[in-house]
């Protein structure tokens, strides 16, 4: 087991009703922002219930934060903050308006350029506002880490910064909350857990034997819940036990103490900064493809997979290796997702733009060997076409 | 899923020559009590890498802290941290010198009556000294919850108090520092920890689906690494996965969202503080009578806990059941510990002493379903001889 540090600050209240509990968590003197996506926060009344439990308190508002949310338009809430003195953000959606907010927190008190924070990967943060999250769609985990994602628009340029300062104090998980949620979303949202416990487990043994446990746990729940999650949406156990492991899956636990990979998520990145497409969906083209090539450096933790997630004890290692990696793509066609290039009407072309891009982003070395060069980023693209 | 809450804020650090690091966590200016056990601190080394790592601070220390610390001895360090005016608190050991650190950090600046705290089980508690940990000892996970049982002598009484106040703000773990542990507390903390998972997990299903893998990740974690940890006691690798199984155990993690037991550790705790014997092994002594005794009530758990922690799939219901507990108490026995009260030197007679001690300390409805009367703690034990 690798050293590591473990600290997660952040209070999960989970359950039925507990939006009413804003109240006990939000200072009474708060001068709040309140910032949402676009306009399901409001039809479905979570809006007017949050408005509801903060009672008398001083609020005001700021929609219309995008689907991987942008430098641009952060900026106006940063403005908006800043003029009216406001003091507490309670971000109310799901990872966009999350991520969103933490970067409006760090750059409202920022002296400097606020884009620096993304370039330093948050290292110049030195305070933040503090942050509450009401989460109606589970999938990224922002409403229990430090991370968050911006794009900035004009260079089409998706970058993470990470703070000790912007772990939100709470998080308010109410299940029932997604029942209103279109299946694209649902859909996105167990993709997103699947690949974020991949990213942290289909690496080389590090003797990591619970954490190594736990990312099984989650990957096996994902498998037992997912087309259910679909196929009955009004259904609280399974929509609760989403909530609950999507968040596991990206606050810090199973990432403790081992390898890490990333580089799916971070040639996904550039899918979505050129081509729009969903973050949670260019995750599920560039995975299965990423896997196979990788397949040797990667051998006994796809074995320990294979085996341990998919119960596959029978055959040569190749093909054991190689079932799990089809069944975990057929796993993603199985949630409506398709996991190719050209199912998303992208041809060869693309791909010399996604090295461009790549390399221009510093994305010249991924994968938790260092060994992902602009080649393989290439032949995995090709792969996957 | 049951509504829950789930707040951490302790910081863990993690791995090889951490302790160190104590000189970033602890304030400059702190003036610092060291609390400690028995002299094996000292021989060890490790108190002198504290004393190495916290530099010119001021500090002071109190040692003899006994295993099931009482508060007689614990009082006499809140007179120090009194009348020296000391403002951060050092555990550096075990379970024991947490738990009394803990209660030392609540009664320093408690107006009242100090056994008050753990007779309203913490909710007197508004504040608390700082308190920063140096794990020696992976058993109890104190390290990282805001739990502490303090015993009385005059009266044998053995009491839990909680509170937000207690949490460390930083734990130590290196696991090194466990090499020098004699058999009895490794084998100790293998059973805390694995009983704690079984008072988490052995209930009734309330589909919490994560927490089920992850309580099911942790005990095959230490049935795989048990013996091992016995015969091989300088191999870093597997006191590193003991240490954070330990850890995680009873972090609030497993046990957010679902029904809790703790009849077992309530019996338990009678027979600790009646006749002094370790808490690990009166755990293992009450532990398999408990699952026989109450086998209906736990069914369905107690056949998920068959099947995919001992991977027993053959048999009727009842055989995979029986098998099951016989195993558990095989494992308790295969690292060493002994599992009925004769093999301690107790008989029938010791039964209505300790039934006695129950029933006035209020332990009349114990378990999940709150349908472990005094009736029912007399058989267990009865079936324990």
């Amino acid at each position: 087991m690798q050293n590591f540090d473990f600290h997660n600050p952040t209070r999960i209240i989970f359950g039925k009703d507990t939006i009413k509990r804003l109240s006990d968590e939000v200072p009474a003197s708060a001068r709040i922002l309140i910032l949402y996506g676009g306009c399901s926060a409001e039809k479905n009344g979570t809006l007017a219930e949050v408005r509801a439990a903060l009672g008398s308190r001083v609020t005001q508002e700021f929609g219309g934060i995008e689907a991987n949310p942008t430098f641009e338009t952060l900026m106006r809430a940063v403005e908006q903050v800043r003029s009216q003195e406001l003091d507490f953000l309670l971000a109310v959606g799901g990872g966009s308006v999350i991520d969103g907010t933490k970067f409006v927190a760090a750059a409202a008190g920022f002296d400097g350029d606020p884009w620096s924070i993304l370039e330093s990967i948050g290292a110049n943060v030195s305070r933040a506002l503090p942050i509450g999250t009401v989460l109606t769609l589970p999938a990224t985990g922002s409403e229990m880490n430090n991370g968050s994602v911006i794009t900035r628009r004009e260079t089409q340029t998706k970058l993470v910064f990470m703070s000790p300062h912007v772990f939100p104090q709470f998080s308010i998980l109410d299940p029932a909350k997604t029942f209103t949620l279109p299946p694209r979303q649902i859909a996105n949202g167990l993709l997103d857990s699947f690949i974020h416990v991949v990213e942290q487990y289909l690496t080389y043994p590090a003797d990591a034997m619970v954490q190594d446990r736990f990312a099984e746990g989650l990957l096996q729940t994902l498998i037992d819940i997912g087309p259910k999650v679909l196929a009955e949406p009004q259904d609280y156990t399974l929509r609760a036990n989403m909530m609950w492991v999507a968040t596991l899956t990206l606050n810090g636990l199973i990432g403790a103490g081992v390898p890490q990979d990333w580089a799916t998520h971070l040639v996904g990145h550039e899918l979505t900064a050129r081509y729009g497409i969903d973050h949670a969906r260019t995750l599920a083209i560039v995975l299965p493809s990423m896997l196979r090539l990788r397949k040797e450096s990667k051998r006994d933790k796809l074995l320990q997979y294979a085996e341990r997630v998919w119960g596959l004890t029978e055959g040569s290692e190749d093909e054991r290796m190689d079932t799990a990696i089809d069944r975990t793509q057929a796993f993603f066609e199985s949630l409506g997702v398709h996991t190719r290039l050209s199912d998303y009407g992208l041809s060869a072309d693309s791909i010399d733009v996604l090295i461009e891009q790549l390399d221009r982003h510093g994305m010249t070395r991924l994968g938790e060997h260092g060994d992902v060069t602009l080649d393989v980023s290439r032949r995995v693209l090709e792969a996957s076409l």
